[in-house]
């Protein structure tokens, strides 16, 4: 993994509420520098949590100060109705009067349980704690302190060299259920200190979560707390603007870091044993491409086959059959780590069980359905569904 | 349970083809007198099994003498492609020269492992020995040939008296995954003694089904095999016509067998340990209640909380916010076993976790999820999801 690079013009710390996880860090306050440009995505779920309804009021309020994020782990505050805001409120209130800001410049985000009443006082001493220990370098620490069910943490830098210059990109993200792309997802923030305007800024950040987080899912369930962030501090006065050639080679970087986040949460999926790629390629349209591809990856029955490294093909070929846009499956093919399983509808004449066992048996599995209508394709990234993500999410209130 | 009433003009039996299932029964023959009347609905998958594919020409083609149904459990005969049908096909040959009829009386019903060849001859001589012992009342042994992973028959009997007659229904049906209500969604064979005219008996099939197998799901699968028939002899001497009042009785039994069938093919879902109820209350309209219904009844986060005993309504609300058609979560409430867990958007003033958990802890949950726009409802029926179930379908080609 690349060195984690700092982005000028971003400080950040955690610490513990003492609440929910006991001793853990689970409250992380970042701190932007004024003048950075920030395009926020929130969940497309109707039921929106408290902080979810707070930033959106905030970003559009706020001046161009320096701005304050603060992330608590443990508790969404979510389902708990206008108590719920007022303790998302008195958050950003209270830390804004310790850091002289306005209340407006500051946004919430939560991630953790729903319908629980925050641990308000203990996260506001947390927050304080933690902004008072601000410093440019703490990506693990925060990276780790957003942290649920996950295991691991995700964090990722790119930088893009321009003469004696360079631009760096680095962002971390949190999420292993509740996992599925009516966008966001997920709790992600990616910071920049390129110069981008706004406009440019919130297309950008769209063109990149159509390119990752809208990709993947592990059970097609959407939360309520879903925020994706991408701040241009500017600082490094470097300007990217959508007419310089330097567009192309930014916007690159920018989607494999947003992917690389994306497969990273796939890869500590809740149970997930395998990461399961599905490509559907020469669809008749996007539509059609998009729907089979995630009509694969919603299947249970695909994913326990997947888990128990059965290359079931009936199942694959079951799914795609039932798919939106799909009225004959006399052209489909379906390859499984490059062996083809089935051929124009039925098995492939060459099938052999043993080869398709010994290639369905790696911890990655491509799946690539070749529907022979058309032009158009889509990927897929998921995860097996394994008897530990039933643990895992059967185990009182996760 | 009632007793289980034979219907004149229909015999059945069943034999082993030795093959997939060793000694167990796995091959069954039903015989139809002449002028009976069958309505038959298949899958709504794209991909469709050879037997479908051959059952659907031969319903079309077939004369007005003795019908014969083959039903072979172990295989689904799916995914073969034309070797599949030669199978299918031949299968009906050899039996209709054995019983003196036209090929196209026969129709054959597969269910079980896709994308293995039929042990064509096996069966052939399992269908010939089954048809030298048909009987009127063969109806267990017929209901426990058909099963697969099933663990319980599903058979069921209902009769109507008419003064000095009686009519009488019986039927019975398997399947206990990929199961889903793109109608039919399993293998359910229906017959009564009434007499009922092609086109009414198609309504009635189609209301029947409406009723109930289009309100279950276990996981969202749908198969490639998917067979539903509802058989009229007409032997009762009892007719029963769209304008007479008799029907609206007759049809009540109907709905009634049809959805204890569902009902029972819940309860034996793969791996399940709760049956769970969907009920969705005052929608804008009928396709928004359906939508809720069933994105409740797919989402693997309340079916794994369902299974943990959690009463976990964050997770029921985050999939009726994600459901089509829904903007404002505001208005809607939610109930588990009548105790009140949501009230108009968020947790209910008088909620308490441990009356939740004892809510929760029975064999049998009602969700009931009341939008407050409207008046038209819709109940789903499902399982929950468990670590049987991930084991079940992990096990290598079940």
């Amino acid at each position: 993994m690349a060195a984690i690079q700092n982005i000028e013009g971003v400080e950040l710390s955690s610490s513990s509420s003492n609440s929910r996880y006991g001793k853990r860090d689970d409250s992380v306050v970042i701190k932007l520098q004024s003048k950075a440009n920030i395009s926020c995505k929130f969940t497309s779920n109707a039921f929106q949590a408290a902080p979810v309804i707070i930033a959106k009021k905030h970003i559009l309020n706020g001046g161009n100060k320096e701005k304050i994020f603060l992330i608590n782990a443990g508790n969404a505050n979510a389902g708990n109705g206008k108590s719920g805001e007022l303790d998302a409120l008195k958050c950003c209130k209270e830390v804004s009067e310790f850091a002289g800001l306005n209340t407006e410049d500051i946004l919430p985000f939560s991630t953790g349980v729903i319908g629980e009443p925050l641990s308000t006082e203990e996260h506001i001493a947390a927050f304080k704690k933690a902004y008072s220990s601000l410093k440019p370098t703490n990506w693990r620490k925060a990276a780790k302190a957003v942290l649920t069910t996950d295991t691991k943490i995700k964090l990722v830098s790119k930088t893009l060299v321009k003469g004696k210059k360079s631009i760096n990109i680095t962002g971390f993200a949190k999420g292993s259920g509740m996992i599925r792309p009516d966008f966001a997802t997920l709790l992600s923030f990616v910071f920049t200190d390129a110069d981008i305007n706004q406009s440019l800024l919130d297309r950008l950040h769209n063109e990149a979560l159509s390119e990752s987080f809208e990709r993947i899912t592990v059970d097609g369930d959407t939360s309520p707390n879903d925020s994706s962030v991408l701040v241009a501090t500017g600082k490094s006065g470097i300007k990217v603007r959508s007419k310089a050639k330097e567009i192309k080679n930014f916007k690159k970087e920018l989607v494999q870091l947003f992917q690389s986040l994306a497969q990273d949460i796939i890869r500590d999926a809740e149970g997930a044993k395998k990461e399961i790629e599905i490509r559907v390629e020469k669809a008749r349209n996007n539509t059609v491409a998009r729907d089979v591809a995630f009509t694969i990856a919603h299947s249970p029955l695909v994913k326990t086959a997947m888990y128990g490294n059965d290359a079931n093909w009936g199942r694959i070929l079951a799914a795609v059959g039932r798919a939106d846009g799909i009225s004959d499956i006399s052209k489909v093919s379906i390859k499984l780590n490059g062996t083809p399983l089935v051929t124009r509808g039925s098995r492939d004449p060459r099938h052999s069980e043993s080869k398709a066992s010994k290639s369905v048996k790696s911890k990655k599995v491509v799946i690539k359905v070749i529907l022979n209508e058309g032009k158009d394709s889509f990927s897929v990234l998921t995860s097996d569904l394994t008897e530990d993500y039933v643990l895992i999410n059967s185990d009182y209130r996760s």
